[in-house]
């Protein structure tokens, strides 16, 4: 029951991380190796390996961070994740495969709000140093399109 | 706690069950002599006993699925339960009654998404062998109206 | 743990009185001398003081609701919140400074739904006799205008 706490705190963690915008915090939620996917449920089900971001490792993020923030392409919308139903479908030791629903809503500066996406997270958590950390975190989405001009973390 | 957690699994599985479209596997979560609907706030609140689904026993809603199942209309689009605030109402023993918030958004294979349906869950569950399963659950739909050929479940 | 699942109950009986529309029950949920206040986050960040409500103690909570009440405008909408990711920022002994993100979904009589908004909640919460309320409500609205010709509590 501990363990189920703490792996939502997780999820909360990393959304108001996202949702805040302090996406240079984001990469922490990974570990040093870890893979991280943005793709579609198609691609996804057909076994593609490409995806709209597609990194295997924490420095992999960084980097894209660091070029989200470099475009500086204006974008005053804001992101706000709803996440649900995280469920363990694996364990192995302090190892674990969880998935989760999540829809996230874009704000655009005008007031305008959209279902950016939906879909689901298949994700692989570890602990380290008594901290869980995502080794795997692929964003299955719903929709084979979005509508974004630059790939952000979801 | 150890029932909260317990519940709140119960969910978990219900949705991603449905979001997989493994609906074979639906009937499972209920009783045998459960009873299940599907149906409007405003049809509810005025005691109007119909819905777009109505079933009274497990094997209803296999038939369900079968139907669904043969009537084989293209339908490619997916479906993402958002599940939220469930809250026990009332308990007897192991009977518990329940309410939950939910929303489904439909995505269409050309990527169009769309608030499918919000409302609350109206339920009684009950542990049969160790095992939480739904002994009545009515879909409350805050709309009057749905937009779907064919009534699945939710 | 305990705690925790107190929190989350209090957001779930919170969200369950607005939706189920017993604002007469609403003020119950806030301490007598407590702060409410829906604002933008544009508002928010800019330390803009006003808001669509603004309200310092419980009585012009009730005084609120009384004058949604005799306002009597027909407005036959219903509406649905999601909440998701309640985290716990700071902890004074039995005050606790929170975070949660929400939707709100909005359906008209004739079946229309709309995201009526998303944010979240910046709160404080203060244990009272054992039950948990409301010392400080800060509605955060990601968007800057919201649709609706009588601000309701969200």
């Amino acid at each position: 029951m501990v363990r189920r706490l703490e792996l939502e705190q997780l999820y909360t963690d990393y959304v108001h991380c996202l949702d805040a915008d302090e996406l240079e915090r984001w990469p922490d939620f990974f570990t040093d190796d870890c893979f991280y996917r943005i793709t579609s449920a198609e691609n996804y089900e057909a076994g593609m390996p490409l995806g709209l971001i597609h990194a295997t490792s924490r420095n992999m993020l960084k980097d894209r961070v660091s070029a989200l923030r470099e475009a500086n392409i204006y974008e005053p919308q804001r992101y706000r994740h709803l996440v649900s139903s995280i469920k363990i479908v694996e364990e192995l030791g302090e190892t674990l495969d969880l998935v989760a629903n999540f829809i996230v809503v874009r704000t655009m500066q005008e007031g305008d709000m959209t279902l950016f996406g939906a879909g689901r997270y298949v994700d692989q958590v570890k602990r380290q140093d008594g901290i869980w950390k995502f080794a795997r975190k692929t964003v299955v989405l719903d929709s084979r399109q979005i509508d974004t001009l630059l790939a952000i973390p979801i």
